[in-house]
């Protein structure tokens, strides 16, 4: 275990019984306030620290170059520097934070101007996404849609079990929690009706996906083993993948999703290290029948990472309405990355990889409005008395996310968006 | 007619007969000699202008940081000035370029360093393209796909007509012509083989198509109309978008094509602007049915590029197996940016929307040896007596392009790569 996840850790700043950001935890991601431009921050507690002062203050030893990369307004030239750098950062962060370090704990002047209130700052968008790709790795998930959509006697397709089936989706409109997105207009066509016609998606869903960063590249040509992919990985986000079902319906076949989900997609805010997570590792699903050789993997390589999803009214009480878990995956992280540059597709930093639809095994515990109301025959009544089948205008869908183990609670803080009406 | 596409133009420059590049094209691009870093320049003959040169010389009447633009290894910060500014920097240099003019070509010390052979220069990927589209827009290859692959009856699917079927790319893996690609290893399963297995790709493919570059962003949430899509287009280039057929057939089902396409594209090295290809504007084909009204548009929206497709084998004799033109696209660059937009999804400067394979009516205008070889039924035979069903290691494919009216020959230059052996 690395020393900066040990349990024992106490932080000189308050961490609140339940709080997602412990001393075990310190997340990156990009803050502004009505003071300064957006900037690296770490999450503890209820308090951002804020990097480019720490840099600033000759609190790191690093490079002129690597202290600029924490003014800059995306994280990737930070996380471009390589696991060495950003875990020796992440250590020392620690060390700062560390209630028996007095360096900063007892620095009045530097420690007034370098942590800031999470209430005081907007968070954005942490990273300039380069590539978007979206898996499709839940067993639990594809087979709801198979029974739905398909035959339930075959409800996974042939390929699903010998490959981690994926597509490439819209970089350009993932946008950063709390960011309102308008409810989609689209083509869609009844099954009865003799013409499509245009309107805004009367189907409008979410996805409780994960998505992981990379934070290292390769050349095009080369491939990635299972073996070297965690090596990849910078760190975690929860991932809401909204989805217009009637769009979706209409257009995918014969080339996949495309306006049905590239009218926005939501990440959270902090990137959780797969070093903060390196204690909740656990055993995959069984796979069978065996996987091809490039697939095969050693080791624990999914994550016991405890998903929720609310959906909140406009003034009105919230329900949670899944609770999943990004242990369910069948296809994990690292084969899903083995896979992709299994035929010399190149990595680059900034990436984003997401898991698809995170369902579990039971209706609770399924990802998608799709699935919970199993295509609106089973609506949910929240508690208002109002129905939903799917997403309604000004409803906010809130994805949580954390890791529990030995009093320490690993989280990934909230990714939230509300739909407004279309424009 | 601009100033700048007046077919009575010269330039002092020589331009010998059928040059891709006369005074009337001025298309955009980056290189990069022995003695530059990559820089922007434009193709006149066989000669490429250094726009950093002519910039530092003081000959563009623009702002210091416009003509800094010049020296950046990407188009980007140029065309994200916008066409007012695009399109008065191709005007300038029209002039300049012109045989009357004696600014440039009797300052023999300037024309001496901003005057480079093409010879003598590397062609560098023009652009940074943020995020890549296909389309799959031309009713011909979908028809022949669809014949081969699902039902000759009813060839296209339900939603063809009625919608740009279109989806996401990879952008990572577009490289720009000239550089060589391996052959792609991948998943595949022969319809009577009991398990998919993993190797190198049997069906290796070219899909002949063109592609337009934005240079204008939209905010999410926002849409472009048919009107108005073209003002966001920068230029076009020649793209090949290299399939493996066996993989493809394995993995695209549910959610589209993934590995069998993202092992890399090529582009061609030169941005044509839309400006150079305005007066081959041509009537669309007729739509039937009616499309949906966000999709109808006005004017002459297609335009009469004439397409080339040559195979050559290593050290032998090149055969040109496809003639095709870019007039034969159902859905124009209009309705596709349209339909893109409809549902908010948002535009960013350099991103790049491929048309599709692009085929004609005619088997020796198909796009792709899937339609050519009919599924290998067909094989053709080469100079050197070999037969091709798919691209064979070590063979070149060279794409190439151009318009032609009134003595004026607009080209695209060259897109061409080299398949080597999988690594």
């Amino acid at each position: 275990m690395s020393k900066a996840n040990n349990p024992q850790l106490k932080s000189w700043v308050e961490v609140k019984p339940g709080s997602d950001f412990p001393i075990q935890n310190l997340p990156f991601g990009i803050f502004r306030t009505a003071e300064t431009n957006a900037r690296a921050g770490v999450a503890i507690g209820e308090y951002i620290l804020d990097l480019a002062e720490i840099a600033s203050a000759g609190l790191f030893n690093l490079s002129l170059e690597q202290k600029v990369s924490f003014s800059h307004p995306m994280l990737n030239p930070f996380i471009d520097m390589g696991k060495s750098t950003t875990n020796a950062v992440r250590a020392r962060i620690s060390d700062l934070l560390n209630s028996e370090n007095s360096e900063l704990r007892d620095n009045a002047e530097l420690r007034a101007k370098a942590l800031i209130k999470q209430s005081d700052a907007e968070m954005q968008k942490p990273l300039w996404i380069l590539n978007y790709t979206d898996f499709y790795s839940s067993k639990e998930h594809a087979t709801n849609v198979g029974i739905m959509f398909r035959d339930p006697a075959n409800a996974l397709l042939p390929n699903w079990k010998h490959l981690p089936v994926g597509y490439h989706g819209r970089a350009s409109s993932i946008v950063v929690s709390g960011t309102p997105i308008h409810r989609p207009k689209g083509q869609t066509k009844a099954d009865d009706a003799p013409m499509p016609s245009f309107g805004p998606s009367e189907l409008l869903d979410f996805e409780l996906e994960m998505g992981f960063i990379t934070g290292k590249r390769t050349k095009l040509g080369t491939s990635i083993s299972t073996a070297e992919a965690e090596d990849y990985i910078f760190g975690m986000v929860l991932f809401n993948d909204w989805s217009a079902r009637d769009i979706q319906k209409w257009e995918y076949v014969p080339l996949g999703p495309f306006l049905a989900k590239n009218f926005g997609s939501t990440m959270s805010p902090w990137i959780v290290t797969m070093e903060a997570l390196e204690p909740f590792r656990i055993e995959s699903p069984t796979q069978e029948p065996e996987v091809l050789p490039y697939l095969k993997f050693e080791g624990k390589k999914n994550f016991d990472i405890n998903l929720e999803v609310e959906i909140i009214p406009e003034n009105g009480k919230g329900k949670t309405v899944s609770k999943s878990n990004f242990k369910y995956m069948y296809w994990n992280m690292a084969q899903q990355l083995a896979h992709h540059t299994s035929n010399g597709c190149n990595i680059q930093v900034g990436d984003l990889y997401a898991s698809g639809t995170i369902s579990g095994p039971t209706p609770d515990s399924y990802g998608s409005m799709l699935e919970i109301s199993w295509q609106g025959k089973n609506p949910i009544t929240m508690p208002d008395g109002t129905e939903r089948k799917f997403i309604l205008d000004n409803d906010t869908v809130v994805m949580k996310g954390y890791c529990e183990k030995d009093g320490v609670r690993i989280g990934f803080g909230e990714c939230s968006g509300k739909i407004l009406p279309a424009l």
